[in-house]
């Protein structure tokens, strides 16, 4: 339990504007635009009566589906309440000293690295906010860990693998741990080719994120896990934390949600039709917009601080990018919602912003 | 996720015993014997839309009527995913050197504490397994922290205000912080003379442990909350662990709970005349029996360290203690449950037991 600096926070909003929080369209937190799948609402509702019991600390039936889901090994995979809280058993477990950091990045990885008492090195991206080539030189074994997101996350840039698996090879060359938070790339296209996955038994330096979060639309119910073929990796995970940290009820609906046949297929699709709409649509606004491929998308809009004050007052919600490291106070991400959301927001937009 | 170690693992001793768990008498785990209140079920179910939102990370209505309910301050209150949780968060979070622990004590203090570094000394409980006047000049400032569960776990037994007191006085006197487990004080009809909530405004070394886990029958849905008039033991707490630890429903569930009129008076109730049901009847077996006052009893049975795979047979789990500290394979610990299934339990232990 924290104050809030990250998007999806519709509790304090509400409370900020003074309206009910049914009111808020909310383009600060990204998940999937179709929502909750039905079959996942009514296994949680199922699984009510559930409650009554401690829930399995072995995640034993989830962790079956996420190896055939995943084609990885049962003893690769541990279960955490969210990623998030799988980030901070691995920084407590792991205690890294020192981490190198490619920035912009999602922000809970430092906090989490820097409670553990981790020291921070920051490779800062260009203005294209890529990582290049002069990334590999610089992981060496004065370092611990290494952390990518792929997609990034803010700018929803994607890297190939190509790339990631030279990273790989120096880091393992180095003994250095590469932390890969692959959480947004299933509602990508490109994740069959882009997935570090197949490459997790080569390689024992890897750990890749996941989580049930934003395919699913399931952020309140916190599931996420982490795969590594490193038994030292699960084990320092596992120690760091309670025995029962997944509920009955979010280890019930991710194995419904692995269980979905066409979920998936529709939220990438829906996620591609409505991501290359926005971009068309927003080609005219006086932005920098990124070409992101994640269920969000990522701009500039140069000496436009005020953004989201702007679209407040027609109850918008959108995330201001100033709190991660190397982006400015006019730097924005906005989530990929239904289409009619979509439409409002561009519209919002187009009020604001001065077309060119 | 992790190796269990604990009572209430269902899962497991249903895989070994080759049943299904409905088939399992559960009287590892210590909770409500009354289950879970009929509102609380329904509350959930009608919040399973707000699945699709990132919990409140300040878990504002929650810690609402937590204040309310325990008569202390909204900023003294910070909320888990489970006690357990809790438990890790504040090792990590504080980090304290050197800890003294009367054992026997729950398992999952030790382990928080020895996971973030802590050294700790024991302070070993006389056969009749309570702390004496002995334990507070041991007190000193050479410890960071000092722990005690009220009624204790596994033995039952409680420490009377006036002696807690002294304890704290030390502490604060000493500098050491005193961490105190009331996780199944409510369940007790003593809870009102015996709690040292009221002291908390006072006593800025008090950090006070509860659970919802217990009296509402929800072990599954992970819920507990931690007090502090201390704001640095609250940021600690917050800074070691993600922003969303405390899911939706779970937040829900809590604020559901302490809107309920008679639930607890009910539990109450119906675990202080089962617990004397369960005394009267368990007498005359040949076994030492303590004389706890929580919703389970605890007890040794010379030279029966089968006592489990003997019950088992019968389609009954209990909890075997020897994995706490100072006890050995021959003391065992029985849920309070309802009237049927503890004599049922009795009945299983007069066979097994030659009585007296």
């Amino acid at each position: 339990m924290k104050t809030d600096c990250h998007g999806g926070n519709i509790y304090k909003k509400a409370k900020e504007l003074g309206i009910s929080q049914d009111r808020i369209m909310d383009f600060s937190a990204n998940i999937s635009p179709l929502g909750i799948p039905e079959e996942i609402r009514q296994t949680v509702i199922a699984s009510i009566d559930d409650m009554i019991n401690y829930p399995d600390p072995e995640c034993t039936r989830l962790r079956e589906a996420i190896a055939e889901n995943d084609r990885v090994r049962e003893e690769w995979i541990t279960c955490g309440n969210g990623g998030a809280d799988l980030l901070f058993r691995l920084a407590f477990g792991m205690k890294p000293k020192k981490v190198l950091l490619p920035v912009p990045a999602f922000v809970e990885y430092e906090e989490a690295l820097r409670t553990a008492g981790a020291d921070i090195t920051y490779y800062r991206m260009d203005e294209d906010l890529l990582p290049k080539e002069d990334l590999i030189p610089e992981i060496t074994g004065e370092y611990d860990m290494l952390i990518l997101c792929n997609p990034n996350n803010p700018t929803g840039l994607l890297l190939d693998r190509d790339y990631l698996l030279r990273v790989l090879d120096k880091a393992k060359k180095e003994g250095v741990f590469l932390l890969l938070d692959e959480c947004f790339l299933e509602i990508c296209r490109e994740e069959e080719n882009l997935t570090l996955k197949p490459y997790l038994g080569k390689y024992d330096n890897l750990i890749i994120l996941k989580s049930f979060t934003k395919l699913y639309a399931l952020p309140g119910i916190r599931l996420g896990y982490l795969l590594s073929s490193n038994p030292d990796v699960i084990e320092a995970v596992n120690r760091a934390g309670q025995s029962w940290s997944v509920s009955n009820l979010a280890q019930e609906a991710g194995i419904c949600a692995l269980s979905l046949k066409d979920y998936k297929e529709r939220v990438i699709d829906t996620v591609a039709r409505e991501l290359a709409f926005m971009k068309n649509e927003m080609a005219s606004l006086p932005i920098r917009l990124y070409d992101g491929k994640a269920n969000y998308l990522f701009f500039r809009a140069p000496g436009r601080e005020d953004l989201d004050r702007e679209l407040e007052q027609r109850g918008i919600m959108i995330r201001n990018c100033s709190n991660y490291v190397n982006l400015g106070r006019d730097y924005w991400r906005v989530a990929v919602k239904d289409h009619t959301s979509n439409c409002q927001l561009i519209r919002a937009l187009r009020n604001i912003l001065p077309e060119n």
